[in-house]
């Protein structure tokens, strides 16, 4: 009973996240093309964010469906993951008004970088308690390829930023691609 | 359970949704009928979206009555029909502060086509995995005249807006009277 | 199951009505009590609407309680109630930020006036389902004072608003303390 | 039953206000390090907000575990919570808008103060219908010195902060460690 409400709290949060994003499109004056074309930027990052809190939301439903018991370090792990993700409609918003400025866009990673390792911490807590290596979670994602992949790839992008930053939002939209795939393995694991 | 919290996330992104539509209703600073005169489009911009939105929900709760197990595919074809969803308070706002002029209704037309092509996709997966041809939704939605007909009207009304909007606005009420009533399809299998 | 998704969507449309609602209290550039003055009024409505909101949820949850099947009638009384609600942020705002000012404040009892006639349909519609006047609902509501009593003092103080807006205000106060005291009747029927 | 929908609005609620928290993070013009410079104390004021709802929820969530019936008072009192809860949006806003000045900081502390007070009526409540001074929640919180600190250091921190409020936020940040912890003395009481 307690995880229920541990996930009703985490999809409350990441559903406002997921829809007050849309706020910074803000409604323009103008009625013709010409109004519409400053919001193309903002609108790509939109589109970006909404795919990275969609696969944060699905692996986060798939890490703790193996979940079974609920402590005060988990609650943490959780707020904090969270924490990280409530920055992500800020750094949409500066990144898609300055039309993807180096600045921004690394910021932007910065903040990816973080909620991943939130999301790595998230995953030990929850490793610790349904009992360390053997336990279902942990074989899961024993290699986890794609998640050392992707901190690469956000930590080859900050720099890159702010030397080409298109290339940096080329390296974010390929982890996003990455991950369009839900995480397979626990799927897999469980059904063993 | 998977499926619970499928349904809670999609509740909180409506929710939020047609709740911060009621946002674009700006506080104008007078306090006489003059000042509220400007605001009736956006309010009939926003009662228009409003029952949209309600349609949505309902109707999406009925589809997913029937689902028993979700897997990867159902979650993103969940996600893009919330992605085009969530864009509806942006279009809505749109509409309603230019007064219905000719670009923004064509394209709350174009968000609104999405919607529903993104919904029958959802319907697709949901229909794969509960057995095909043969399940009880596949044999609920089998002719779905309702939805062909919508699509059919929206294809209409989008190119009509830049003709004459006020037709493409009758064709988009049009389609939302015609599912006010909730899809009774699924309801009668049921019970059969 | 059905029930327990009506719920959901209802309490998710009413968290956010209840926290937007705050988000009219903008925050004052200046740092002293100068700067915090103008906010008085707004902040006087915020409390009255967060109580009437606060009555609407308490009361709601009462009424679904004896509720065992939900139709499609039941959900679209449901979202007529819960579109009235959402227009409380707006009169709120208006009416704070216009010191209470006559038509804001007739606007609000007339927001309120709709919100009450929409949960008394909401009511017949229950009762219709739960089986007529015999059902529990039906016989806890049967004199409904207080239903009879808040109209009228609504249906007073709308007109009252043009004359002296602070008696208007007075009565809706005093609806809302009348209120206060959740539906007891219900709680007693179901323990007999 | 009844309780899953208080835990439910409650939970709404708290991820609404969590989240809305970051709205006041207002994307800068710039985009350079400059342009950032001034939302420091914004976000510095939106991390100690982020935890303190962070602590609500998590006590809460302990808090009602030991519940078993939920009555009026208890929703009245849980309302009353949120109300003060709903309000930290709004002096985060302010407190961080004007870097951290007097009144701002004091008004802050006020509503902390408020929302611990909130907590104790609930908490009383609670206990009062689980069987008073003999029921499991009264024996965790028996002593309560934690929450005996908080209060005192509040009623220190509000005066201290027209005097140094650099204090006073040390003070605030103080009370939030010592409450990082969860409520171990109910999750004790309870394993026995």
């Amino acid at each position: 009973m307690v995880k229920t409400r541990l996930e009703a709290f985490s999809d409350g949060v990441l559903a406002v996240i997921i829809t007050i994003m849309v706020l910074e499109l803000k409604v323009p004056h103008g009625s013709d093309w010409q109004a519409l074309q400053p919001l193309l930027p903002v609108f790509l990052s939109y589109v970006l964010s909404f795919v990275y809190i969609g696969i944060y939301w699905n692996n986060h439903h798939h890490m703790l469906h193996t979940l079974k018991r609920v402590n005060g370090k988990i609650m943490w792990a959780n707020l904090y993951l969270l924490f990280w993700l409530s920055l992500v409609p800020f750094v949409t918003g500066w990144m898609g008004e300055n039309h993807f400025a180096a600045l921004p866009t690394a910021l932007y990673g910065v903040v990816l970088f973080m909620a991943a390792l939130a999301y790595l911490v998230l995953q030990k807590c929850i490793i610790l308690v349904d009992g360390g290596t053997e336990s279902l979670l942990a074989k899961a994602v024993e290699h986890d390829r794609k998640g050392k992949v992707s901190q690469l790839l956000y930590a080859i992008a900050i720099p890159l930023a702010f030397w080409n930053q298109w290339l940096a939002d080329g390296l974010y939209s390929l982890v996003a691609i990455i991950w369009l795939v839900p995480d397979r393995r626990i799927e897999r694991i469980l059904e063993e």
